[in-house]
């Protein structure tokens, strides 16, 4: 038992290091990079609901928005990075940083909304996509209305 | 056959028309994001590969490179966004819009070895990993090499 909680102690101080090695400029780049690309791909959905609907490329730009979503983007707000500039100035607010159960309800609501995305897509039902978008969008901006600074 | 024509014609101006929506400094913006979370997986798969091995972290990394990898990026360089900013100047060399088959080439290289690297994660193979990162970095660096610009 003892060994055991040493073992995760040693775990959890690994990861730590492993966190700390990437730079907080660098983190900042990478979480803007993620969000930005999300971006696209949530415009380029809007585009194929509103327009011409091409279900193939709803679902690489829904699969591309799951995996992002997916890939533990929580590692790149080291402590310290509500401060600095990566592609641009972080516009994080410090409540990110002190507000772990809000963080966690909303980055908890992106994921279930990003992948169930990922499953209307293919059905290639562009009105659900449409409605599913909706959903998605609003836990985007959950987060921003709470832990991110307007321009 | 003569009205199947007419659907692929139309289909090819519509398909322009999407993408000449987006915006050259958007779209600019939107490939550099893409790049530059990728960035994020390739450095963390390295840490892994060369530090403490976590499984569950190399396939989120995997499965992200690979849904950007497959989302269909080609979209972001639209005929005139050889010059441009999205988050900084666009490298993006002139070759790049001429030498179709040289883009096609590297492109294909790079989606079979993005492929390849989720599989290999899957298998939580350290060593395999390791190995297959050298070959994805390679498609990295050939396009690099020939289609993008030095600092």
């Amino acid at each position: 038992m003892k060994s055991k909680l040493l073992l995760a102690l040693l775990t959890v101080t690994l990861a730590g290091t492993a966190i700390a090695q990437v730079k907080t400029e660098d983190a900042i780049k990478y979480r803007q990079s993620g969000y930005g690309f999300m971006a696209w791909n949530m415009a380029r959905i809007k585009a194929n609901v509103e327009g011409q609907y091409n279900k193939e490329e709803v679902i690489k730009a829904a699969n591309a928005i799951q995996a992002i979503a997916n890939s533990g983007m929580g590692a790149l707000y080291p402590q310290g990075s509500d401060k600095g500039t990566g592609w641009e100035a972080t516009r994080v607010k410090p409540e990110f940083f002190t507000n772990k159960e809000g963080v966690t309800k909303v980055a908890m609501a992106f994921n279930k909304e990003a992948n169930e995305m990922a499953k209307v897509a293919a059905t290639g039902d562009a009105a659900a996509v449409g409605a599913q978008l909706g959903k998605l969008g609003g836990t985007c901006k959950g987060c921003h209305d709470d832990f991110k600074a307007k321009k």
